[in-house]
C-alpha cells in the first residue's frame, strides 16, 4: 500500500528537518504534520550531526561529527538558538581560537613562530595562491601542495631557512579543514573566507536536532534507506513515489532528496544506491564526478590527568618535510606517524580541567584508523609526545569516530580535489537557476551541505539549504 | 622665450620620473632626451620620498616619507629592484612584521594580547565591517569609531571584558596608515587588502629616485613652482604652455601632471596654486571635494642606549576609552598623550643594536607636533614609559618630519573620510575611462600615488601611474 502525502523528505539531518520544520511553522502554510513525512536510512536522527554522552569514561559529551558553529557572524543557526534562548554564548560556546601552538618531529617543544614570524610567511602563502588563481580563469588548478611549492620556488629570497622549512608544512593545517591529503586539495579552492570566528558549541550540536524534532509532528520513519525514486509519475494522485529497502512505498507531490552527496554518487546497483526512474539528469549525474567526499574524522583520547600545556586551545604536529631522513618505521602500522598532520583540540579549555584531547585526522589516516581503531593509540603517540610537558600518560580511553565506515555516510562532507568544480554540482543542486538540476517545472528539490554555496560542508549550510527548499515548496505551491 | 619639448612633466616625485623614464628608455620610443622636460617646485627630487642621512646623530639612514614596499608580492618597484640588482632583499630589506605588542595606560607592561585573543576580534570587526558594507551599495557610511561600536553592540554576547575595552581601540591602528583619525577614517573603506608582507626598505628608498635619475638625461629643473596652465592651444607649435612662478615657459604637445593631490585640490588664487585656463572641468573638479589628504607624520628620537625590548618589531600604545578616567593633564600642551594612539618601528630590529624608535603620528597629531617640535618629547614620554622595561632616557636627538608644513606636500597622501569615494578621482584621474579627466583627445595625464587604485598611497602606485602615462603617450603618438 503506497502511503500518500504532500511532501516527502529523505533524510533527517540537519537539512532535512530544517525543510520540514519550515513547512510546517510557516506563517502561511497550508500544510499540517500528516502532509509531511521523512524518511531516515538509520535508526537514529541527525546524520553527521552525533553528540555523544556514553563513550567518555569523564562524564563527557563528545561532537563526533559537526562540532562548532563556523562563520559566527552570519551562522544562521547560532543566531536564531541565541535568539529563541536555546544556545548562551557565554556559558554554551567557546572560541577556541586563540593562537595554536606548533611542533615537529626534529624540534624540542613548542615551535617558536612568532618569532620567526611563520604565521605571516603562511598569510602571505595563501594571498599568493589568491593572486595566482584570480590572474585569468584559465590557470590551470595544481595541489595544495605543488601551489605551495611554486611560491617556496619565487620567493625564496623572501624567507629564512625557518621559514622555508616550516611554513609549507604549516600550510597542511587545512588537510583538517577539508578532511583530504595537500595532495588531493585543490589549490584553487585552497584558501577559505571566514564570516567571523569559529565557536565551539559546549552544549552538543544534538540540541539542534532534538529542538527540530521536537517541533515537527510530522512522522520521521527511521531505519527506512530509500532504495528507488520513480518520479514525474502521471495518472496517479501522486506525483513521485519512494520505495525503501523494508518495502514501504511512499506516494507524494514533492520530494526533498537531503541525503549525502556520498549516497547520491553511488550507481543505482550498489547496495546503498538509489535508483532513479527515469535517472537522474546527465548535468547532475556528470556534476557529481566534479567533485569529491572528504574523511574529516576525529579520535578522542580521555587520560587520568593533564600532561599538555592546559591553557592552550590547540596544538599543530605538522608532518615531516619531504625530504626529512625518516626514523625508525614503527612495526605494524601502514601510515607512519609524521606522513600527515594532526590538529588537536584541547578539550580542557573547552571543558575546564576536562583530561581529553579531540584529534582531527584526514584521509587517508581517518579511513585507516577508524576501519583499525586498536591501532590509534600507537599512531598517535610518537605526535602527541610532542606537546607533553611531563611524561606522556597512556590513555583510559579512547574514543574512534566511524564515518568512513558508515555506509550511509561514506565520509564526512564533500572536498574538492585538483581540478574539481563546486559550483557545477551547487548550480545543479540548489534548484536556484533555471533549466539546471531536475530541470524547471520539477517539484523535486535537494537540500545538505553540499547543495549551497555560503556554509558549504557546515551545519549552517545544510540548515539554510533545507530551509531553501521548503521555501520554494510554499512558494510552488502558492502559485499553482 | 617659450621653451618647446615634446613633454612636459611637473613633479620629480616617482611617477614623474617613472613617466620620463619610461618614456625615455621604451624600445620603441621616438623620443630623446631633450623631447622631455621636467619641472620640480622643491630644491630636490623625490617629492615624499625623502632619505635623510644627515640629521641622525647615530649614523642612520631615515625614511622621512615612504619607507616601506608594500605588497611585496606584487610590488612593481620591489621586484624591478631586485631584477636589475639594486635592491638585495637578504640585505636591504626586513620585514618587520612580527607581531606587535600593545600597551596601554591602564595595564602594566605588554597587553597578553595572545592570551586574551584580542587580534582574532579585531580580525572579526574588520570582517563585520566588511559583511556590513558589502549588504548593498546604499549602506551609508559612517566613520570607523561608529562601525566598531556597532560591531561592539551587536556582539557583546561574543566578548570578554577584556576584549570589550581593548579590541575598538587596538582597531585605531587603521589611523597610522591613513593619517587621520577614526572619527575621520571612512568605515567603508577601511578595511584594507594587502597583496602580500610589508617589506622595510633599509637601503632608503633614495635609491630608487637617484636611479631612475641617473638614467634620464633630460633637464630636471627644481625651485620651478608651476602657476599656470594654458591647455589646448590652437595656432602655436605646442598644445599647452605650463607658466612659473620664476617665469619659465615651457610649451608641450604632452603634459604629465603630477602634483599632489592636496596641490590640485588649492584655488587657483591660492600662493600654491595652480590656474588651469580653461578651468580644469567640473568633473575632476567635483571628485577632488570627495577625497581628502592624510597627515601620516614621523618622530624619531635617538637615544644612548636601548631601554624597550629590543628585539620586538614595533609596539602599539592604545588610546585611552573614550569613557576612561582622565589623568591630570600635561601643561602646555594642546593634545594630550594618550588621545590618540602611536604606532612604533623599533629601529634596533631594523639596523641591529640602533637605539631609535620613529614613531607614527596621524592627524591632528602630525599637524600639531609639526609645527611644534619642540613639545614632541613632552608630548610622547607618557606613552614611550609605557614600553620601558628599563628607566626611560631622555633622547640625544629628536627628528621631527615636515610633510604638514611644506606647501608643496602639504601632508602625506590621499585619505577617504566619511562618505568620500576614492573611485571618482581615480576615474577622473588614471586616464582609463573615456570622456571623464580633460575628456578624450586631451593630451594632458595625471599620474600620482592618489591616481590609481592598486597601490593607492603607495610609491609603487605611484610609480606604475607614471608608467601608465607614459604608455599611453607613446601609444598616442604612434597612432597619429
Amino acid at each position: 500500500m503506497v502511503i500518500q502525502t504532500k511532501v516527502c523528505i529523505i533524510g533527517a539531518g540537519v537539512s532535512g528537518l530544517r525543510a520540514a520544520h519550515r513547512l510546517l511553522t510557516h506563517p502561511n502554510t497550508p500544510f499540517g504534520a500528516s502532509d509531511v513525512i521523512i524518511l531516515e536510512a538509520q535508526d537514529r536522527i541527525g546524520g553527521r550531526i552525533k553528540t555523544d554522552t556514553n563513550l567518555s569514561k569523564l562524564g563527557l559529551t563528545y561532537d563526533l561529527g559537526a562540532a562548532w558553529f563556523h562563520d559566527a557572524l552570519t551562522n544562521s543557526v547560532l543566531h536564531s538558538s541565541i535568539e529563541d534562548g536555546s544556545f548562551d554564548v557565554r556559558k554554551d560556546g567557546y572560541f577556541n581560537d586563540k593562537d595554536i601552538s606548533y611542533y615537529a618531529r626534529e624540534i624540542v617543544g613548542k615551535i617558536d613562530a612568532l618569532g620567526m614570524k611563520l604565521e605571516r610567511v603562511v598569510e602571505d602563502i595563501e594571498k599568493f595562491i589568491e593572486i595566482h588563481f584570480l590572474a585569468s580563469l584559465e590557470v590551470p588548478d595544481v595541489s595544495l601542495s605543488e601551489i605551495v611549492s611554486m611560491y617556496m620556488q619565487k620567493y625564496d629570497h623572501f624567507l629564512t631557512d625557518e621559514q622555508k622549512n616550516l611554513c609549507g608544512r604549516m600550510t597542511r593545517f587545512l588537510e583538517l579543514w577539508y578532511g583530504i591529503s595537500a595532495q588531493q586539495i585543490s589549490g584553487k579552492y585552497a584558501v577559505m573566507d571566514h564570516q567571523g570566528r569559529n565557536l565551539y558549541n559546549k552544549k552538543g550540536y544534538a540540541f539542534v536536532i532534538e529542538k527540530l524534532a521536537r517541533q515537527i509532528e510530522s512522522d520521521i520513519l527511521t531505519n527506512e534507506q530509500v532504495k528507488l525514486i520513480t518520479r514525474d509519475i502521471t495518472g496517479k494522485p501522486y506525483r513521485h513515489m519512494i520505495s525503501t529497502v523494508s518495502g514501504t512505498e511512499i506516494g507524494a507531490d514533492y520530494l526533498v532528496v537531503t541525503v549525502p552527496q556520498s549516497i547520491l554518487a553511488l550507481e543505482p546497483d550498489h547496495d546503498y544506491g538509489i535508483t532513479w526512474n527515469p535517472p537522474l539528469p546527465s548535468n547532475i549525474h556528470n556534476a557529481l564526478k566534479k567533485i569529491h567526499f572528504g574523511a574529516l574524522g576525529k579520535v578522542i583520547f580521555e587520560f587520568d590527568e593533564i600532561w599538555w600545556p592546559a591553557s592552550e586551545d590547540g596544538f599543530e604536529v605538522l608532518a615531516d618535510a619531504e625530504n626529512s631522513p625518516k626514523s625508525a618505521e614503527i612495526e605494524g602500522l601502514e601510515i607512519q606517524p609524521f606522513t600527515h598532520p594532526i590538529y588537536i583540540v584541547n578539550y580542557a579549555t573547552i571543558k575546564p580541567s576536562a583530561a581529553s584531547l579531540v584529534i582531527l585526522t584526514q584521509s587517508p589516516v581517518t579511513d585507516y584508523l577508524e576501519k583499525n581503531p586498536t591501532l590509534t593509540w600507537r599512531y598517535m603517540k610518537p605526535m602527541l609526545e610532542k606537546i607533553a610537558t611531563s611524561a606522556i600518560h597512556d590513555p583510559i580511553n579512547t574514543i574512534v569516530t566511524d564515518w568512513t565506515q558508515n555506509p550511509f555516510a561514506r565520509g564526512s562532507y564533500s572536498a574538492l580535489h585538483v581540478g574539481d568544480d563546486p559550483s557545477d554540482l551547487i548550480i545543479q543542486l540548489s534548484g536556484e537557476y533555471e533549466n539546471c538540476g531536475m530541470g524547471s517545472g520539477s517539484t523535486i528539490r535537494f537540500a545538505g551541505e553540499h547543495t549551497i554555496a555560503d556554509g558549504a560542508g557546515c551545519v549552517h549550510g545544510a540548515y539554510n539549504s533545507g530551509e531553501r527548499a521548503a521555501e520554494w515548496i510554499l512558494k510552488d505551491l502558492s502559485e499553482r
